[in-house]
């Protein structure tokens, strides 16, 4: 059931992850009303644009510029107004200070999500995202923590943390455990995709996932009406009044 | 989000386990103008009345007796008036025949359940309720296949298949998956659980379970309000609008 | 590498299967001159036939003979000459029965393939599927007991068993071991598909996998010449001279 | 199928690690005329040189004297002519810093390897064998990225990388996935194993093991000649032309 | 801690396999002064005498005949004098019937086994030592249950069930949860190994496994006494006064 | 088997974390005359003082202050005599430090532990447990290694790893391995329990727990004796001369 009044904080490893792992939930909230914010850690300069850096005399900032704009425009074909690039250097990301977690227990203090979506428990190819997960897991820790002062802020509620389907699912033992239709936001996902110049072949690939779990949904739900989806881990039990 | 047509069904092997494991649940929806049907398979005779056989010159015939007065007697406490008693010998019944099959494959196609509530994957300790649950699931597929004449009947659409806790629940994998508030009817629940006479020491035991699944909803959720709670597992992945 | 003299022999629950799942592969072997032989068990008229059910006034064995030319034309584009139906009942299958088991056992012991392709361990969504599995199981060991006599038949070697990838991989726990490039049929295996007319969703659904797995072959191989793949489960480890 | 252009890597935690758990296939790989490439990350002076500080007045240069000059005879003894010995300290080895896991991404980049052979996930007894395994999987994902400067060097191909069966294959959820048959090689892993003098019980012990495993290798694949084989897990799928 | 008056039941699925798995343990059980009893569901005519069936015009009740002997001699080897064949075909055992598992909740009833001994979960090569730990777990269930009456039988307690090392444990999920150091009766063991004439390769086999089970039982234990050992899975937690 | 020369050492990562965990098992141990050693890393003043942290102008010192207090009560009421406050700040705690570890390592060698129970493996709610689980087992290594010289120790015999059974078992992967009958020592646990005045919820809650356990207790051995317990896991396969 949608509620207008729960947040959603993404946070995304790098510059692209959140439009292909959950741009088309992403447009839906913000569709309907909801605020949506979104943390894109690094621009994925040194792990995710290969094929800028196949161009002669590529610069590590000029691969940040480009990165920073298509992830830009990117988030401006979603909906989404609010987004924070905190620049990290990625390949791989030191989540480990106490410095950066604070910082992220503080930003979740701050904007009190009700849902959280990032990167799921394992990634068996792509290091950072691990990182990503158990980053964001303590700082949500901290932020619930009644005894741990961050100034200027205050104690904020437990919340659902969603994990993103990795790029090869099955053999990093990802089990879908929400799907969300996102039928009324795939072209604005499409869109959002091809704002990545340098990606193609993603943007194909993912737009197949999400038909491919388009066919799940129907099959599951017996709802014919979906045509295109998005799935997600879910870290902690579903807890409420009724069976969903 | 509660919804008044969404029919649950609930299949339960022995006499009482449709009471410890999925009262609370069943109550509520009652209690709120939801159609519910119980189907009881066995009486539990042989496997789950170990107390009544030690009085002497116990018989079958008795124990049956017994046994379904007190199911009964607890299903209207709960509110149920909708129950079958199916009436199978238990230790071990006998879920593989076609007839039985299509019987509750029919019976599914006529109620038309939104919500399927029966056994888990595995109980350690009871071949009986892994049995159910796999007549279950092969009679729910059924249901559902067009190319399956069943006389009198038409083809439904798919149902969610929830799992009941099982007795020892650390011990059969199981892990809960949906987190069921049942503050409200607790006290029904309790009522219902004090029918089965010779079974004192799980209707304490029971209690205290629904006490420890509050303490992990509140805490999951972040809802103070939730006092009580029963969990199941879920056989698909979640389908729908929005994260839940 | 291959060896023209390893024979596959590839058992399917109903009538598509073989074809969704490892068309490509059949197509490869064939184009090279491998001796291929396909066990059709069931022309799956009860279980996955919705579509034709739809049309009013049907009969099984009006889908019964539609589905059995579907899957010979199928063959053929395929190259597959070498194809047998058992046209068992689908929905449940029988597969228990002694002289069912002995009857593949002793098509085993005939056709000495070296590779059996079949379902894997788990469809969540299809228990005829799992049954397959245990079926082709029990049948290859009996095959290769030399106690177990079969009249006309003599003992065969150990075969390696690959299992398909089933329709909703991630929920079937499924984890491809062996990917095969299917580059070089992919388009024989587009006309196989094509002749399954009622399940046109499928056909969309199953060019998709094969172009995802053809991502996940070249990502994870570093051969760029691979577009489309299928993948499969193995039962045993691999055992040979090198690395593979 | 060998390719004599397909260069192994070989990462080994201690001294001897290399000897016991592929020394066989190093061998074979060397006598067919294959590149192999082993780096010895420590001597494995604190954790796996008991025997030798149960002589009085023993010192750290001396058991790492002993234990490198051991190291590079049991070398010899397997035809390895490329050997480096980074000497870091074990127990625990600090494998987080940037410079190592540089240093030796840099080497995969020069060596340009085709297989990595090194420890598996987990070792329930060996602290440092997981963090090695983690440390090569983070290199080996530097080495391949473009964005990923390291002077001198230039972007390596994906490799396929294999894991060591530990001391107590089951008690660590190792699983074989490759068994390799080293038939031809045993007299030389048997000399090579003799150098280690102070460990004498594993000599016999990791004789037995390769026995025991081609007992498995022969009934897994039927093939009768091989008599001794050591066993490898893989971190990610086969993928190839072919079903092995 | 040794209690004479614990009996252990043992289960063997073929004429062979207490021995190779658990005769030591027996042995030592025995020297002790502890009743131990064994049951041999089959002699293993079709599975397990591939040796056998090599010779020229070999039949079944010769085989029988020799398997049945040699199994009587290794038991005398072990001091088992409690021994019943049940002599059920094999390749594939019937173990459904009502009467056969009937009989065996009779024998545990009339027996009183403190510890059972049978077939783990998961043998992936070998189907009947899977039924056999199915038929065994549910006797043992029928056993125990006040509500099942059985003529001149009563209902007995709850008892201990340990599950064999499968032939190839890694790939079977064994994972050992209790291992028995067998020192005292290994020769005992061999003796009784040595009886199965026409399975050489599985005494030295079996004698390796033994040595290496030492090897962990020393590891694990500190234990420097333990030479030789056993190891099983437990189907239950242990249960008891003190941490063990 | 009760030894009273076996010691008992207990690491818990917040102040009462010994208590709802391993208190009755504590309690049981001085009882009988054993050694028991309780080692407490932190004060939970920043994690596990929600309740505290409520009340007006608190401070991190009198925080500090009150749980120490509360925790050295709580020992008294169990017999602990031998008690630790190391006093490292949590949440999250640093336990990788070189200076930490061979501080505990030089701990278990001069204490020589028989047992060590400590937090498990996973506890998803709780990032500080698994590091206090990660620190204990690394620094067990550390200390029974010859080669580790740690001034004024001597190496120590390997011990026994338990873990303590998490707040919310199921979703932890939490499995009973050991179960241990506390009904002599239930009294001492609950007035232990009752010392942390501000966290009354878990006093009910612990005690169902250890009502729960009795339950499953009784129905594992069939000793109807038992009526409160304690589960924990075992970090690796029991090792004796007799089944268990």
């Amino acid at each position: 059931m949608f509620d207008k009044t729960q947040k959603v904080l993404v946070i995304s490893g790098h510059a692209a992850d959140y439009v292909w792992r959950a741009g088309g939930t992403i447009a839906k909230y913000l569709n309907h009303g909801a605020e949506v914010k979104v943390v894109v850690l690094s621009m994925g300069v040194r792990g995710e644009s290969n094929d800028l850096w196949d161009q002669p005399n590529q610069t590590y900032e000029n691969v940040r510029k480009i990165r920073k704009s298509e992830s830009m425009a990117a988030a401006e074909c979603l909906g989404v107004k609010d987004i924070e690039f905190w620049d990290f250097e990625d390949y791989y990301m030191d989540l480990e200070s106490e410095e950066r977690i604070t910082r992220l227990a503080k930003l979740i203090r701050d904007f009190e999500p009700y849902h959280i979506i990032t990167h799921g428990e394992l990634d068996l190819l792509n290091p950072d995202h691990d990182a990503v997960n158990k980053f964001v897991f303590k700082a949500s820790v901290l932020a619930i923590s009644n005894g741990v002062p961050i100034e200027g802020s205050k104690t904020s509620k437990q919340t659902r943390i969603f994990g993103f389907e990795p790029h090869q699912s099955e053999i990093c033992n990802f089990k879908p455990e929400v799907i969300i239709d996102i039928t009324e936001t795939i072209e604005k996902k499409e869109a959002a995709m091809n704002c990545f110049k340098a990606q193609k072949h993603l943007i194909e690939y993912y737009g197949m996932k999400a038909f491919i779990r388009g066919n799940h949904a129907r099959r599951l739900s017996g709802s014919k009406q979906y045509k295109f989806a998005e799935s997600f881990t879910r870290r902690f039990p579903y807890v409420g009044e009724w069976l969903v």
